[in-house]
This record gives structure tokens, C-alpha cells and sequence, in this order.
């Protein structure tokens, strides 16, 4: 996981927080960009501005939860809830693991853009180049026939 | 899930205490029992004694979570985290089926036994009683043929 | 898991036919009530008569799947298909389990009425006999004191 | 899903071929490869070179399973089975989408490394050029004093 703020963009390892829309952001710029502080009026996703109005649409989560934790978050619950809170937990994850491809397919994507330019531009460049030294040499040519 | 509190087992349907040694109770057993409050030295389950040294070795849990909580309380761990903490709640709500299995197993075959030791107690008296009619009716007819 | 078939409830610990109804039989059970093979006209589910049109509505399976299995059976679905498939195996064996408990809940129930109605019976039958024991001795005593 | 070919890498849709060693291929490159027919020795996956001995090591699986087929391919297993085959699905998928990021992430820097000697070429190029018309330019000059 990494932080939603695409100017962050830091690797989460120990804390997030999360919210109900399927973004993760460091707690840092939760902070920074006011989900996890208690404002007036309801919260909105930095990523996609979704109204967060429920307290555990946006919640701080720990990344690597100790032993009686795991143990005892869903205990006591039905299968069938246990089983919609893993599916739901599942579908953040792959939501935020399919944006990743997409964000890395969107570098390729544009470097393959800016190389492309690139080269277009420096064939400008080198045509030019070409024009100019091939139009420098006749001129030569030009002098050296007249001053015969 | 019922309270483990063998005295009480009443239907849990909303809040509940569960441990990590796979039990449960209602919240009035829990305080009565000293699961839900902080007391000098680690806390022990009622059921099994277990000490239940860490925070979360207790923990009083909605039964009908909300749509916010049970989209984000698993949300940001990795899958293999979140099917962890699935597989120990199912493992919970499965020793409590077992248990409530054995239950009322061990209930049929108690009263089984009452209704063998009743059939046998009434056989005895019956078999007194026919033994006292037969003796009384020898009885009779001993007098009769005395006084002829 | 215990045979469906209330005549054979055999425990299963190796194979099973089950059913998308949630009913699972031993294989001989399966076998002799035309569950397994493949007859005129769509099948039928033993224990609650619901119609077993598809091929999958009825399958043996392995209890003890090796671990090739356990890693390929579901490799390759999407994460939300998988869950589904998990959902659905979970709750197939809760509504075994509550059947389960249902089933000795029924047991301790029939068994705490038939204990009522023999100890009513014996009670009829021991009042009947003292009564029969106080008339024989009021005979005695009316013989006796006849006689003298 | 991707086929794990590299130079086929086809979107996966309906039927595919799947590997315990988290490997996924087209039927076609399946069949191409010699991973689904039953060959002198044991299978090796063409993208890892793992030796696939046990039947299940190898399968072709649907992607969109029927209903029926969703209800019962994990009934009649524990709970804890049944977790386990899900984990190990879940892990399959994540084992996917990871290298999915990774080959984007690969192609992203790939592209940059082009990018940067694509530059680094053309900047020499252009001050090869630009030496040479500075070299002509002083050239006419030098012609053009001594014809005076």
C-alpha cells in the first residue's frame, strides 16, 4: 500500500488510515489534509471527495495488528458477517493493488509519450542541423568558385 | 451464541464479550464475573480459567455491526492478514456450535439416564406392589379357607 | 458432518455427496437413493425433496482434500468469486451444524417427554396398586373381624 | 489475469490453466507448452521451471464458474479447509497482481532508460552538429577575410 496523495505516495507500513470509498492515505497527510481531525461538516475523501458522515468511514488502522487482536475483531460475529467484513477488506486491497498497475501502466504510458515527442523534436532539431551545415557547405562551395 | 455462563445461557443478539479462548458472555455476566473491568492482576475466563493477559484478550463487540465498520475494520490489511482474523472468528463461532452440540448432547443423554434410573426405581416399586397385592390375596384366601 | 439420512446418520470422514440445498449423504446412502447416478428425469435431494437439476447440484467430494487441491481448487477466480465460494461452503456447514443442534435439542426434547409421560403412566399404575393394597387389607381387617 | 507467456500475455477470461506454483496461462499457450497434456515425465511450468508432479499441480479452471458450481466446489469441507483453499486463492491472485505491477513498473523503467540514452544520443548528435556549423561559420569567415 501507498499513500493516495499523489504527492506522497509513501510505502505504508506500520499505520493508515483508511476510509469506506477504498482510499489509504499515511497519517500524516490524513492529518495534513484534514480526515482524521474532527471538523465541521462532514469529511471528505482527499482522493476522490466522497462525504465521509459515518465515524468509521474513515478510520486509523495498524498494519501488522498483534496476535490478540487478529484473534478477537470478528469474533462473536456470524460467518456469514465475518465473511462480508474479510470480502470487503478484500476489495479495498484489490481496488488499491488495480490503481497501482493502472498508476504504473500511466508512467509507462507517458514516458512512451515523452519519448516519442523527444525523439520528434530532436529529429527537428538534427533535420535542421543537417539543413543548415549541407546550406553552410554550398556556401563555401559557392565562395571558393567565385574567389577561383 | 448463548452466554458461557452455564447459570445464565441466555441468547446473545446484540453486544457480547468475547476472549480469545473462544468463549462468550453477556455483558451483565462479564461485569459480574470480572471480564469488562480493569481489576489488579491479568483477568481470567470464567469458562476455562485461561488469564487473558493482553487488551484485546477481552473485548466487548457489537453482534450486528454497522455497513461502515464492517467495510473498514479489516480494510488496508493484506489479504493474507484478513483471512487470518476471518479464519479465527469462524474457528470461534465453530467451538461454540461444537460446545452448543455437546450441549445438548450431554442434556439427551442425562436425561436418558433419569428416564432409565426413573424406569428402573417405578419397576421395583411395581414389582414390590405386585409382590404385597399377590401376599395380600394368598392372604385372604388362607382366611377364607381357614374360616369354612 | 453426520449422513442426512435420519435411518443411517453415519459420521462422514472421507467422502460425501452434498447438495446445493445443503444436505450431504455417505456414499452408499447417495447411491441407494438415486443421488449419485444419473436416472430419467432430474434428480431429487432425500432429505427435502428439492430438485437437483444441474450437474454441480450434487457432487461426491473428498473431506480430506490433498494439498495439490487445496492450492488449485479456487486459483484463478477473482478475489470476489472466491469469497463467494467460501461464503457459500461456510454456510453450508453452519446450517449442518444447526441441524445438529436442532437434531439433539429434538432428541433431549423427546426423551424429556417420554421420561413425563412414563413417569405419569408409573405414577397411575403405583396409585392403582396401593389402592388395590388398601382395599385387600380393608378385606383383611373386614375378614377378621367377621371371623371372630 | 494475464496469460503468463511473456510473449503472449492475453487477457484471461474464460477458461485458463493454473498452476500451484501461482502461474496462469492461455489454453493455448497451455497446450503450446506442453502443460495440460500428460506427457513421458513429470510437467514443469514453462514460467518458473517448477516440477509439477501431483495431478493438481496443473488444472484448467473456469473463470466464471456456474452457481451451482459456486455452492458446492468447497461444501462438506471444515471451515478450516475451506479457509484454506481461499487463502491460498486469495495468495494466487495477489501473487498475479504483483507481478502485474512489477512488469508495468519493469516497463516504466525501461522506457526511462530508453528515454535517457535516446537523449544522451541526440544531445551528441547535436553537438557534433553544432561543432561542425560553428566549424563552417569560422571557415567562411576565414575565406571571406582573405578574399579582401
Amino acid at each position: 500500500l501507498r499513500c493516495n496523495s499523489l504527492k506522497c505516495r509513501s510505502l505504508l507500513t506500520e499505520r493508515a488510515v483508511v476510509t469506506t470509498c477504498s482510499h489509504v492515505f499515511c497519517v500524516d497527510c490524513a492529518e495534513r489534509l484534514g480526515l482524521s481531525t474532527a471538523t465541521t461538516g462532514p469529511r471528505k475523501c482527499p482522493a476522490c471527495n466522497m462525504q465521509l458522515q459515518n465515524p468509521d468511514d474513515a478510520v486509523c488502522t495498524y498494519l501488522n495488528p498483534a496476535d490478540d487482536y487478529k484473534t478477537s475483531v470478528l469474533s462473536g460475529l456470524s460467518p456469514a458477517i465475518v465473511m462480508e467484513c474479510a470480502a470487503r477488506a478484500l476489495a479495498f486491497w484489490n481496488y488499491q493493488a488495480a490503481q497501482e498497475i493502472k498508476y504504473q501502466g500511466y508512467l509507462a504510458d507517458s514516458i512512451t509519450n515523452r519519448y516519442r515527442t523527444l525523439s520528434a523534436q530532436y529529429d527537428d532539431l538534427i533535420n535542421q542541423a543537417n539543413a543548415e551545415i549541407k546550406n553552410l557547405h554550398e556556401k563555401i562551395q559557392s565562395i571558393s568558385q567565385n574567389t577561383h
